[in-house]
């Protein structure tokens, strides 16, 4: 494995851990209301093309990390939709 | 230029794009109280490195929108600390 692959591989995986505080917050607090769910749904759209990107080319960084980060995104709008809009606010 | 190029920045532009109604939402409702900080400053982090991976291998799509990509989360940033903790929802 080259170094340059060693950094797509670092950079994929600080990228995709970027929405778990964002469902740790979601969980903590029991709220979305102030996420827009275009942005997953969008971010999801364009994470497909990158996979498909990542696939012609065969860069595995690529495949793997936005493979992982559509399934963040996923778990975002579910809990987008189990929280509901206003829900009170629940404390964990 | 070819035609995984294209999907290349085609994939940037949407994923680029899915910041974008976050931060219409953001500022139409003046509350980013639901939304983690840290979710965009990991990203931000994440994405100078896919910038640095891009510039390695001369990949012009993957320069380009990480660079887009950090600006909005830079705007989310500032927008979060802007409105604040608990501050009163605005309607625009």
């Amino acid at each position: 494995m080259d170094q340059v692959m060693v950094i797509g591989l670092v950079a994929g995986f600080i990228t995709t851990l970027g929405y778990v505080p964002q469902i740790a917050k979601g969980y903590r607090t029991g709220r979305m209301d102030d996420v827009s769910v275009f942005m997953p749904l969008v971010l999801i759209a364009g994470m497909s093309l990158w996979l498909a990107y990542g696939v012609l080319l065969g860069d595995v960084p690529i495949m793997f990390w936005n493979g992982v980060s559509i399934a963040l995104n996923v778990a975002i709008i579910a809990m987008k939709f189990y929280y509901g809009r206003g829900a009170p606010p629940v404390t964990r």
